[in-house]
């Protein structure tokens, strides 16, 4: 899908595609989105209206998932963002990649894939809304902006998730859920990865390492961007502790588990392995008969095995195994 | 609620809101403090009287504890701090974030929820006691700094939270042991990923990267400050030493206990289901009779039987199982 | 194996290896690829035609494989690269040295085994087909992105061994599996101490340290290699990742397991020791005989072993130990 | 307790606290030793006569063992050290600060306990033995060098220690073996976190940080102990890994046990528990009586019941369980 | 042993100990050799003919193995390095210190035990063999160039150990694996920490820091020692990979035998414990006898048990236990 959307006066217009030579020589400030778009498509736009790199170009059409950066080709910005998307039922994150050239009059953005935050975007600027139009850095910190917006609700999913795992880990604990965890651990850690170098690109940006293309201003306003993504980063590392805090309260529920257990068989072991003994002493042929000894002699037998019993679960608790 | 206060040949007083302007313009030194305000009244304050740019202003307003950070917007200083509480209920760490504002002549504070340190400030100022009121980076030199003195109470109380969880590892060890100290770890690095940071800032304000705001004599102070969250970084280090130790502690006991438990079985199997063969041997109907060989065999089987049971003793003390 | 080229009017034809000093003299763009040569022939081409530091030409014909490296030698730049092969048989990863010098003229590589890599631009180069030849350091940049370019099927390959090592790990643990897995480790410590290094050499040639031999066009497509290598070490670390959740999978499969099976064992002991114990006292000597209590004191025994058996099956289900 | 010491022709004579401000006003070499004073007694010199910062006069003052640091105020150096104890009973590390000014023409060293290196010093220069008084700098440096090489006998204490321990864990391994381990480590720890900023404040001074205090000559000795320090901290490392081996020893010497035990119940009960089946079978009622078969019977079943021991035992064997 | 030599016209010659005063004077290249001297005989010739600093003779004469440091005195560089034997026998690395003065016209070189390295440039010298004598900068990269070649075949030794511990881990694992592992980790250990250290000494010999010594051309054969070194390093790391893989697989196969030996008795009580109860029970004096039943009965009996048997194999089977 092709938006191409023109600024006039302070509101964003929409425009056709063969409108932008002559928009592009006016210098008036235009928005082109290439979304999931045809390669020839993309790269009649891409090479053959705005004339960009070949190494950008094919950074944007191959398929693959790119590491975020910035790359600076004097007369326009190549920035590489990634935006995220927690899918809860596979328990598993994904990333898209988002790439926006930055001009002097034009913003260019490029995904293979729906973006929310584009998409929110496109439709604040279609209702004019609260957008003000100062330039192609302060659209594009819209589109980044809005991307970094979109990752907090995921990391709040995922957290849930952790905490729902946290009690599945008291209540009925099963190698189902280290399963389910260690997918989540690495979901957690592609985050981490995604975030951080987006981080390094936002603080270049904003720290004025292309101020011919970032305005001062606009730069401020980056630097929040950056703040956010620091924020995110900090609740990721809270994530991972979460994570690991239930892999060791698993184990030590399951562990505790397989102690009881074992622990019923070793005290009815010890207590009745003996008395089994005794019994059977008494069950061998050279033992005297009930004829000979009568009821006496079977009750004073009942009673050793008792107090036998008895001692053992006494030296039990003595020694505080039970 | 809001608090003014003005200063007057070094004494503070209270002032009203209404006056703020008049003592703005007259450049007296001034301190506000915001304490949990409703949205409207602090941004009439912030936005309407002060002026401070929309970026500082949304991140005082957020519900978000943001991470600290100073931002130099010329005129004024914005500082993200966060002070921190111990809750030994719960053993977890709640974090509240404080905003200061450095002016030439005022200082601002904003906290949604009440603070422990700015209450004693403000107390102390109202006695007109031991502070000298020399500028406002002397005043919130003065907050931050009760902001991290009351830290160390926490950590104490953690510390001795972690000896009980070490003492109770030894003596009662038990799956929530486990969650408590995971509980606890959590809030320990919690701890580590609030101070860490502001250690950051304070060294910024300390070594002159705000020199137009922050004087000479006054940095030197933000350096004792900068000591202090150095001498908490490196007991929350410690702590968490201690944390591993108790875990490692109650994984020791609790092993322990199971292998006694289970060396019990054990040895008590190992000596009587032999023995018990041999008894359910002579109880076969093959065997000769009690007719036959009378008391004499009886005794010559439970000897057999003592006998080997000694042995196996014997084995087990020579091999140093027992 | 030899290989001359020689580059006239944009098209690479063969040269025989006596034609070199006349085409180094005119400053003909010369490609020489040496493939296994013997030590004579090498130490003639590169110390007697060529006339390369000792050093480096120690690095080429020694037999180990060298750490990636760039060394300036003012007219020249000598790099040693890794090629990188994944043998599924054995899931392991072998590294193969390539040598490449950069002259002002010319390019020779230097390799003690078969690369994919080169044969493929020895191909292309032959097809005269889409290499635009700009200078040696552009031929040099097409060897080491083929080289690259033949990593990221290895990466894969190891991804598919791990998912199927996973899929083992639930269905059919075995220690065998703890072998592999470790044997795949190695192969991917093996793969990160290879690219880490590479991607520093490629960041070096892409940022103009070498300026008077790397143009800075070309410069601009050692980065998009060096984006690459960023891109593998990131696929790199998510196969760690895999890794590790697999041998956590594996431990919790078996550790599962085990626990099933010695509960069975505890579960059936429990019940099965006690119920003994009553039969056997009921087969000593002293206790009545069938003909005085004949077949209903044989029921009521037999309903007191179930009652007891079903009891504690209560019991243990009441502690959630089944 | 407060010693002053004055320098003449290079002999140290004791002086009374009387004469400290015709000394310095003198501009004679004067060192001051405050050990365990009083508060009042401390404030009085290091204020009073001396007129230090409120800042570093408060850092000797409060009870805390400061992290080692060096502040620069211009006319004198405030530097804070640590002293190490080891104390071998309670396997714990007590540390005892040492601040020490030095100015143009004075040492004030401060310190809440008695320190060994001091005393030493003390010793040497009231010997007027072979310490030559070239200076504060070089006085300062006898202090801080004693200091350091007072740990080194606490570092080898600590490795018999840990020594002990591996030997103790191969023959008697108990739970209290892993706290005092972890009482050990712990003990490592705060060793390495006091060496590794001592490390660098040492650094600092002898690199010409502080020029103005510190000549170049001196400058070189101060080297002398960072190297001695570099090496303290390969040591501490050292243990630390000593501290883990210490750890994985006992592990797996109690599993070793563990196992062996649970071997031979799973070997004798494998055994014995079908044994003990075929027996009662032949114990049942509806089996052939002794009369029936006689001694043939009896000794048929007890091969048949040693054939199946032997069978199982060779099974073990075979599959190299024994 | 003390070894003095003169170079004259390119050739080395033994020289008098009291002809060095001469040449030192006439600035011919010498080398000075000491090996195991007595203190006094150190001292007179590193302090009284040499005139060395008084910390650089006393780094020399302790009997410690300091860390590999290089400090700049001017007139002479001070180097200290590490050689490193691996005792295959006790699984040990032993370090020996190698203490290097270059001057502007002589090496002095100390160690407290032979060293390898040192003798064997010795033989060549007196050869007169390959070696160019350029200068004191030259011979000293002679000394350190063997000096780390000789570490090449320690490293293969210890990998060689550890394959054959990995065979042992899987053939016959016993506890006396994991305390020659954690030795031969520890060996590792201090391999690294000696590596490592001489990295940094030969960079800042190879990067000009001390270029009044260390000529331009010289520098780039101390280069080579560096990557030699980086090489080793690799190799290290690989070692310690493969050290932790063999504490892995020791691990899994000691659990993988001890699993199934606790299987084999889980199997066999989950079996044999209710059929023991079964013909118990027909083994009370309430059940029918022989007499009664006759053969019918026992044979039903014995089919009965059989049949159970049967049953929980089957069952067991079906739970994938067996």
């Amino acid at each position: 899908m092709l938006t191409v959307m023109r600024c006039e006066a302070d509101a964003f217009l929409p425009a056709g595609k063969e409108e932008l030579p002559a928009l592009l020589a006016a210098g008036t400030l235009v928005w082109v989105d290439l979304e999931s778009p045809s390669d020839q498509e993309a790269r009649e736009l891409l090479d053959g209206v705005f004339g960009f790199h070949r190494l950008a170009v094919d950074d944007c059409l191959n398929r693959r998932v790119d590491p975020p950066k910035a790359d600076d080709y004097g007369e326009y910005l190549f920035c590489v963002f990634q935006g995220i998307d927690f899918l809860a039922q596979t328990e598993s994150v994904q990333t898209t990649e988002l790439d926006i050239f930055i001009g002097r009059s034009y913003v260019v953005s490029y995904h293979q894939r729906p973006l929310h935050g584009v998409a929110e975007v496109r439709e604040r600027l279609q209702k004019a809304a609260p957008l003000p139009a100062r330039g192609p850095d302060w659209l594009a910190h819209a589109l980044v902006d809005t991307l970094v917006d979109h990752i907090l609700p995921d990391v709040e999913d995922m957290d849930e998730q952790i905490s729902d795992l946290e009690d599945a880990a008291l209540e009925r604990p099963g190698p189902e859920l280290i399963q389910r965890m260690t997918a989540l651990k690495r979901g957690i850690l592609r985050l981490r990865r995604a975030i951080a170098p987006q981080r390094d690109v936002i603080n270049r940006l904003s720290r004025g390492d292309f101020h011919h293309l970032i305005g001062a201003e606009t730069a401020m306003y980056y630097r929040d961007v950056y703040d956010h993504l620091m924020r995110l980063e900090d609740m990721v590392e809270s994530l991972r502790d979460l994570g690991d805090s239930v892999i060791s309260v698993y184990l030590a529920t399951v562990n505790n588990r397989m102690n009881e257990v074992m622990k019923s068989l070793s005290v009815v072991g010890t207590i009745f392995l003996p008395l089994t003994l005794i019994a059977s002493v008494f069950g061998t042929n050279f033992s005297p008969t009930y004829e000979a000894w009568g009821w006496p002699g079977f009750l004073a037998m009942v009673a050793a095995l008792f107090g036998l019993a008895i001692f053992v679960w006494w030296f039990f608790r003595l020694r505080r195994w039970l």
